[in-house]
């Protein structure tokens, strides 16, 4: 039988690894590094800085494989993302099939938390369905980049007793929900929060969380929108790519 | 001048303590130890197994105080807790003030992750507001109870692009909202999952998770939530206390 562990990393510090993570890494004989964009270079060094600063023995492989990217001439997200996973499949089928012995313990370390924003327990859970290949798996639960923001920040997601929504850039332009008072946004690329400016919100926003480059900025939404536009503006020309993050939070609950 | 850390030790596992957290535990001089009600025993117990597990030197004192109790005979919930949240920061401030030396450091142990559903931020911010202690403060994020679930499950907590509510059982109770599909539910104590036997929904649900006590069941909500009442009250009954979370998700997404 072989063993895949699915290992969440944590959002930018190394130092966010866990003692579990650190012990799944410590069993792993083949590492399956995969990633892809202008990120690449940069996500593929932190996760061999990981393995190289946390595993003991060195008997381990590392087998990199090209990601396959999301289609961005495909109108409907839905179907560009479930396309991608089918491709993603494919690769990691290869990756287990060919790369893997039986008895071996495979390896795809995911950042943040392998339950929010990511595809890799919807692909293996694909796979085993298929029913073509046999392997046990298991998940390792990482600190996210919602947890990281939170911290650095020193703010509490939700006023006491309220609901948070966690979305991506898609789900605030549609406007703020009538339902919570913390909204988390992931993976917004438009500045989508500049639609909430008549409202009454606070903002905590984060880029690079938990590196040494990141860059919080927080305040009034109205008041810091602007820099916080001009910043990230900057720093992704800076980087060549940018990770980030934000909290919004109606302004006058406890 | 003194500082403060607050801690997240993770939901359950003492493995889910991350490099950051037993970096700063082993910083500390004292720790302040507060818990109440049926499950104090235990959870106190968790924190000085914690302690002991991971910190190297035997320098450190650990203060414990009693923890006050929301009132329950206030009908309202906020006012209760805020109630809660001032009578705690007067024993904070005595603590700060009475058990902590200039050029130390102190630190509360929280469950899970202190952005979530916890009062340690907002104690301290008051404090601060306050103005008549001086310290600085820094905050260890944790895995929470919500991703402990979700790793145990193996099930990401969100639909591909679409957004997740964070909510209690008080919020789950008003109905399954309609700008999500995935909605996880933290401090149920009134099994409010009933209301919604007619959605159609997968439930996750988990108690104790991360622990030798883990219960976890999972299916359809309406085939399912009779067990998990049986169960959970049965749990109850054995441990005389119960920390459990749950994630509702509509079928039929990806």
């Amino acid at each position: 039988m072989k063993k895949i562990l699915i290992i969440g990393i944590g959002a930018g510090n190394p130092e966010y690894l866990t003692v579990q993570a650190i012990n799944a890494l410590n069993e792993v004989d083949v590492f399956f590094v995969m990633d892809k964009g202008v990120a690449k270079e940069k996500l593929v060094a932190l996760r061999k800085d990981i393995i190289e600063r946390y595993v003991k023995d060195d008997g381990y492989r590392i087998v990199e494989a090209t990601s396959p990217e999301r289609r961005r001439d495909v109108a409907d997200y839905l179907t560009a993302v479930e396309d991608l996973n089918r491709d993603k499949q494919r690769v990691f089928e290869r990756l287990i099939s060919d790369e893997l012995s039986d008895g071996e313990c495979g390896a795809f370390l995911v950042w943040g938390d392998p339950s929010l924003y990511d595809s890799t327990i919807r692909i293996l859970d694909a796979i085993v369905a298929g029913g073509k290949h046999e392997f046990d798996y298991e998940v390792i639960p990482g600190i996210s980049s919602v947890q990281a923001l939170a911290a650095r920040h020193r703010v509490p997601l939700n006023h006491i007793g309220r609901s948070i929504e966690i979305t991506n850039g898609r789900g605030i332009a549609e406007g703020f929900p009538s339902n919570v008072d913390s909204v988390v946004v992931m993976l917004d690329s438009q500045n989508a929060y500049r639609h909430l400016a008549d409202e009454d919100l606070d903002i905590y926003w984060g880029a690079y969380v938990g590196t040494p480059d990141e860059i919080l900025i927080s305040g009034k939404l109205r008041d810091v929108m602007d820099d916080i536009e001009r910043v990230r503006a900057e720093a992704r020309r800076t980087h060549g790519w940018i990770m980030d993050t934000y909290l919004l939070r109606k302004r006058g609950g406890v």
